[in-house]
């Protein structure tokens, strides 16, 4: 397995060339040029991403990180904490949101274990890579230590070295009660907003709960004082498990040119953690939607990137990125499958 | 086949008690509830249109209308009028845009002539439903007479009653080089915005022609004063004959409880003019996608509807349409497949 550093030096920028090139052939084919929009993008970036003048989508994997969280103890949800390893099991006998709609697109779910609160022994089709029994309570101090932040992060990445085949496209996802609080507290230590200005409702909790939430969050920043400068350190602070792991599945994908597809507002924190640590990760990301939980846009805008979707989802889970995997590889089958006007015969625009 | 008059009695107005039926079971699903957004929407609104409480979608239909518009005479697009008949061609052969996204979703695309100034005899897989031989130029008197307005209606109306079997989703599509100026000029009738406020670039022509493109339209309605109140006169007048047979596409969807999604520009053309000749209309009609072309969200807007995708297309065929059914197939899987909090013993919200 490749160290954080390693695989840092091994994501290379995309060749602008590659870019072009694929736009060429994007405005050979049968349509007013440019008039697919954003599944031209797609393909453009995918072409770039895997370095693949011809690109094919083979395998679309989805992995679903599930982990507990200390500060569930603060009643931050409107689900009780043992929803955790109930949802586990739940996905791995396939009656979930994501197994239904990543059976509806043709993808596989791949579940793992990062740090929930259950001792699973040997449950089947679980992918064990335990780092801890749920993190601590960031109200009052770190969710965990930098090493156990950095063993999340290798986790991530070890996954996507052993999934990175060709034509793979990786989807994120995850499952933790109480983790829309570590990820508001993560958006509001690097873009400096407000911690009302960035937390939502999660699961759907009331006015009373939303209030006390917020108080929860601001003293969790107050209490571990992460540095933005330091991402490793606001993980380990005001983090999560599965937030890790989620960054280390972008940085390893990167690293080995496999597209990736964040999921939402919990995904999308990771993603600004391996952003933060590698900018050039987000060159190899797609914002899969537009999530309704508040600071998900803000957290997006630092990154630069427009999500594909918005069906107004908070589900998590990988449900938004499963969705939006089907539309890019809608776009890479546009670039392969489209005629061009000589193929077809058909007159090309006035110039 | 149905008349226009028949259809409009055939229509029954939505069961509400069936939206809160399936909303219940929606809410027995193991998720926050309300948490999949629009996914529940769209399930929803299936069981309430087809009346069926586990409604499934079995077959996928994408109708794309091609036609010829006088209006081409007037230098309006940046494609040649030959290349309407040259993409029914490409459509039959299946190298066009739709095509290729129909085949992702496993969607069929049925061709339709319903006004292409070409003969195609007995082209292996198109639907004949010729009206007539192009449309007349709108900007010297109106595009067909109100007879030859309603038989396109009334072929839409027909092609929908012959393939409404149970679980069928329809989608509309369009072909027709010009079709964004007689589409334009029916949306400024309906909504007395200025023509400049609801005319678009189509194909992608440039500032000069644009400018031209408004002054044709302009002069489309001085010279025909098409009556708004008359939704007939108005498709007669400035429209086309491919809006014509969309339209009835819709009403005779409709009319038979079948759910259709309605592509983009052009297509939501004629869900306005179905909509403004029977507003009922608009309760079994899903907008696929939010149309680069100006103009689109002024339509949306006056029949009610909030679209499903933003991808920055501006290509019809259907190809808006067809991304858009199989996210509301997602919707009805959901419906279908999840496991309930009890199927699969995890712990609901607390109150």
């Amino acid at each position: 397995m490749s160290t954080l550093k390693e695989s840092f030096v091994s994501i290379e920028p995309l060749d602008s060339a590659l870019l072009e090139k694929a736009q060429a052939r994007l405005d050979s084919l049968t349509k007013p040029r440019g008039s697919l929009g954003r599944l031209e993008e797609f393909a453009r970036r995918v072409v770039a991403i895997t370095g693949n003048p011809r690109p094919e989508i083979k395998r679309k994997v989805i992995f679903t990180f599930a982990s507990d969280h200390g500060v569930a103890d603060e009643g931050v949800s409107a689900f009780p904490k043992e929803v955790t390893a109930q949802m586990v099991f739940n996905f791995l006998s396939g009656g979930a949101g994501i197994n239904v709609l990543a059976r509806h697109v043709g993808a596989e779910v791949k579940v793992v274990d990062i740090g929930v609160d259950y001792d699973f022994s040997d449950a089947e089709g679980l992918i064990n890579r335990k780092v801890m029994r749920g993190s601590a309570n960031i109200r009052k101090g770190p969710a965990m230590s930098k090493e156990k932040a950095l063993e999340c992060i290798e986790a991530g990445i070890s996954l996507a070295e052993e999934y990175a085949t060709d034509g793979a496209l990786f989807g994120t996802g995850d499952m933790g009660i109480a983790n829309t609080t570590p990820s508001s507290a993560i958006a509001a230590a690097f873009t400096g907003k407000d911690p009302e200005e960035v937390t939502g409702r999660g699961t759907g909790v009331d006015d009373g709960t939303f209030e006390h939430k917020v108080r929860v969050i601001r003293d969790a920043l107050r209490v571990n004082d992460p540095d933005p400068a330091d991402p490793l350190d606001v993980l380990a602070k005001v983090g999560g498990p599965e937030i890790g792991a989620i960054a280390g599945l972008l940085i390893g994908a990167a690293s080995r040119r496999i597209p990736v597809v964040v999921d939402g507002f919990i995904s999308t924190a990771g993603a600004l953690v391996a952003c933060e640590l590698e900018p050039r990760v987000k060159e190899y990301i797609f914002a899969s939607h537009n999530s309704v939980e508040r600071g998900h846009r803000a957290m997006l805008e630092r990154i630069g990137h427009e999500p594909i979707l918005d069906l107004k989802l908070r589900l998590g889970e990988g449900t938004g990125a499963v969705l939006a995997m089907t539309l890019i590889e809608a776009g890479v089958k546009i670039y392969n499958e489209m005629s061009t006007f000589g193929e077809a015969g058909v007159s090309e625009e006035k110039d």
